[in-house]
């Protein structure tokens, strides 16, 4: 048997046959490139529908990229941009968000993965003071590094929080489907409705090929970081000459919520997953809530090196260890069967 | 008649079919992200077939990109980088090289898009002063972005030039297979060979959907450079998760020598545009040599505006004004026979 | 004879007596660090009574200094900042502008080292369009580099032009008394009557020991810039904690036109070597005008080895040689005799 | 009464009248600027005596600028610097090591304000990971931000553990002075024998007006940073074109070891308040032990509004609250009768 990937990340599996399909199609003849096209016209009009016309869109090229031009828009280099501990942003960007940006970043110990106004509050005693950055972004992820969600109240009131303290929020939705399947709730009620100001969504680790954007919300009180984003982005070497190529990928991905229905399928096997491990091993401890894709489990030392042979997934922290498995649209249940039997014979 | 597109660049042009063809084969089953796939091993030894075993290649995702992070590898932020006054890194990338790498463009007046060691000379006498940016790196495009070529010897000379004076030798081969097409030389033999340190090597001109590379040679004494790079790229958010999907497109580029191919069919394009031009109107100025796949042509004002509503071209100087005119591998004789007619009724 | 220093630059000369003894006077007991003392407070009344009410002045460390967080203040890192080719920010400054601003430096040819209109126009061509670093701020020098001088209405037609197309202009003003004097205008008319926003205020040029500031202008439309600007310059590290040591100069600087009187006695010296020059030898060439401190004159090579041992200047050109000679606040005649009877016998 | 400004830093006190007697001493004639000066070079020398023959030294303008630096000097962007959550360099420096250096700042919880082996350990695990900045430097502040002192042994141990893990260590010392009398050790026994590799010295909190400098040991392992950090320091905006003024102040400094005495006494202050504090209320709660020229102590909230009427301090926590109560080389037995005499009422 080789070494199954399926659980090392979302991005380990390949594209989606629709979006495949939908890049396919648009390749034929000559069109303007950096975005002037009809095929990235019909991808924008597509997420106004889904996130509502107080939305403006832009393609990028990585999750890491949407995350920083967020931040580039949203700040200045003298401002702070506080998150957790675990962000990715503070973790697993090598340092993008400070160097790019400029800013810094005010690391918040959580938990779940979660913010909260009361975590936020102490952090802000220094707006005036120019001997520190000043706070002015508020960094959350939907759905969390550690797998849990935000509901829907849980970022009103952070957002208005935010608002009140004249602060921004923004969401690295890298998962966000993940988390409107989990709630049951639209993209736009999660973002737009709930106050979020500018948003990473993420198509990439949910069927897509190269699938990125940022949404930039309420035009008219952000004219002037919608203005200038075009700007950020080239110079952030994140504008693709053959747009449609990406644009193609958004269409198909918003068709008959195709992205609705591969989160739910992953979310299904997170879950099919987390079940199956308590029902051989009911002493076994599950990190984290199962509300998105991402399974949270610590198992014993001995067996780490076993099971690496046969399965390929990251480890979350080596003290316990504790074991991060993912699952994508493209998961199934043998591959869980096999996992959950490989860790029967060596437990 | 709808305007056409297949003037104003080679980007263009759709993806061709072999690329992606090659891109639906890798599109089955899980593989490790992030560049520890077999594809991308199996792309990186055909890098190492056509341009020598030492190179180490690293995917990117725009052009911008592997000329600012080939910039990033070798210089330290009081560098300055020579240049032509019409280069890409100096009008074409919104400030991205000072941005991101933080250093100086010195830009040299150029009359034929290249440098040589005359030119670079009077900016050498500020070295040692702290005053002044320290000169490290000349950076040239080949073929120009005006389309002319760098000869081999050209090329010897100034990277022999260079080296004496303790500077680095970058090129934007954007469109380096049309360089090698001209010339009839390898892609080592106009790099290794020839003394480059540097190159970024671009496919999405020529065929590919986002075909991107830096090439960092002589690994002994860049090793430091070479050793860095992983964590320039991924800072720069240059580091795709799903690699597999350009890698493959590289592995389709080489095969059978497609790249060649392509960029012989463009250049052939540019020749018979120029000579059709030229046969019908033995006055009109073409501005320079076609060594490329690039024809500046000045036209008469007044037919400007009538021409723009069935082409699509950029407008090089508005002084003349020269437009710029580029064929790529899917250019056909007769786009150019019905643009020549146009000109013809026009004129 | 020791070598000679005073035609070096004027930053060679010591710190005016009554400079100094300002700064002996502030020091007893403690005061609040950082500017919340009241001689700062003294020394900003001050400015407002030399430049009008409408300015906010900041105290710097250097003139780099001052030119770098004029930039940072009306800059976002995708903007331009045009400047002439042998300005300080474009040639002097070890490429900070560009690093520590982020932004492209657009480089324009000038003869005399003044901007105009003109000048400007061709590089507006770009705005609006994403693939170019949008231009926003004019620097212009006064006295320029080469010791030339605008006149007000070369300023109010510059500023004019500027603010019509959306651009604002900084003044580095680290010979700006020098201007002053040899036009017989006032501080304020020559900046805030003029038209100019942002100004770099240098000091130690003209007899202090640390004398920079920065001068922001138009308080009600450039409040954006004001209010960021003390984070701006607490992060750039030009924020000195014992402050009063900076006010007491500029108090000093301000009291009986000091700042004026050294300026005229500077000029007049110039014009002194100048004269003298040209007496015993009508057929020197003086390179520019003499309208500030600075001589700029064309020697044989051949001398040019022989005058160093006595005299310490900057050659400004290889070329001719241009040799630079500037006068200060304490050059004397019997310097100037001195040094003209030296090149009486080597010519 | 008027407010006392005595215990808020050691840099409201003035001037040491030796040091204001050396500047004035140099203020006559003309000398290169920029430091090519006999003063400056005498100043080194004295760094030299005192440091040792194996340290390069340059002058800054600001604390903030030597740590920035010296950060510069010996990171590459992608670099994390490892610091401890109350460090100046990452709360008090409004972002200028992320923003000037481009490097990620890892903030590691500590009670006392230092950093061991221990602490470090746990965040090597990303070594050779590109998602991860690359630990590099470790920066420690001697005394620390709360007071206390490193020893020796501790020193070492921290080094050798760095330097045999690939890090460099970096020490703040702005109040270095104060842990060489309080340990009664040579400034050289704890940098240059302890093992640091480079090092922001500072004197302005000890007497000077401007005095702070970088110093670089190991000169032939750490020749390319001492190559590059006349570059770095001019690019940063620290280059004083008058740099005799600060070279005096150096010279005066180490002259009859004015520099200790200056601390000692101090340090003295210190314990003379905080043996006063215990004296009259021995339930007061002193929150770390006093070892350089700082007294942390908790007040009650209702006293607080009172005691700022008279006293100028800083509030270090407001969970407390928790008063920062500094001595300097001029602060006098009566200030410190008068604050606890006031204290006893106010109790």
């Amino acid at each position: 048997m080789n070494c199954n990937y399926s659980f090392a990340s979302d991005n380990t599996a390949s594209v989606h046959p629709l979006i495949m399909k939908a890049i396919e199609e648009v390749n034929r003849g000559q069109y303007v490139s950096y975005g002037d096209d009809p095929f990235t016209e019909q991808a924008i009009n597509k997420f106004k529908e889904v996130f509502g016309e107080d939305a403006e869109v832009f393609f990028t090229l990585t999750g890491t990229a949407s995350n920083v031009l967020s931040i580039r828009a949203f700040t200045q280099p003298f401002n702070s941009v506080l998150c957790t501990d675990v962000s990715h942003i503070n973790i697993d960007e090598c340092g993008a968000p400070e160097n790019i940006a400029g800013i810094k970043l005010v690391q918040i110990k959580s938990a779940d993965g979660k913010l909260n106004p009361k975590m936020i509050a102490p952090h802000l005693g220094v707006i005036g003071n120019e001997h520190h950055s000043q706070p002015r972004l508020i960094s959350i992820t939907q759905t969390t590094e550690v797998g849990t969600v935000y509901t829907y109240n849980e970022l009103k009131e952070l957002t208005e929080f935010a608002h009140n303290n004249g602060l921004y929020v923004h969401m690295d939705g890298a998962r966000l489907a993940n988390a409107a399947s989990y709630l049951n709730l639209s993209l736009k009620k999660l973002t737009y409705d709930a106050g979020i100001d500018v948003l990473s969504f993420g198509g990439t680790k949910n069927g897509m090929m190269i699938g990125e954007a940022v949404i930039i919300f309420n035009r008219e009180s952000n004219r002037n970081f919608i203005d200038s984003f075009k700007y950020i982005r080239k110079q952030s070497m994140q504008l693709l000459s053959k747009m449609r190529y990406i644009s193609s990928q958004f269409i198909a991905y918003f068709e008959n919520d195709l992205w609705l229905k591969n989160a739910e399928h992953a979310n299904r096997m997170a879950q099919y997953l987390s079940n199956k491990l308590l029902e051989f091993y009911p002493d076994i401890e599950i990190m984290y809530k199962i509300e998105g894709n991402a399974v949270f489990v610590k198992i014993p030392e001995r067996i780490l090196d076993e099971l690496k042979k046969d399965f390929y997934f990251y480890i979350w922290d080596n003290n316990g260890p504790v074991i991060r498995l993912m699952s994508s649209f493209e998961t199934n249940r043998s591959d869980i069967d096999n996992l959950v039997s490989r860790l029967k014979q060596l437990l």
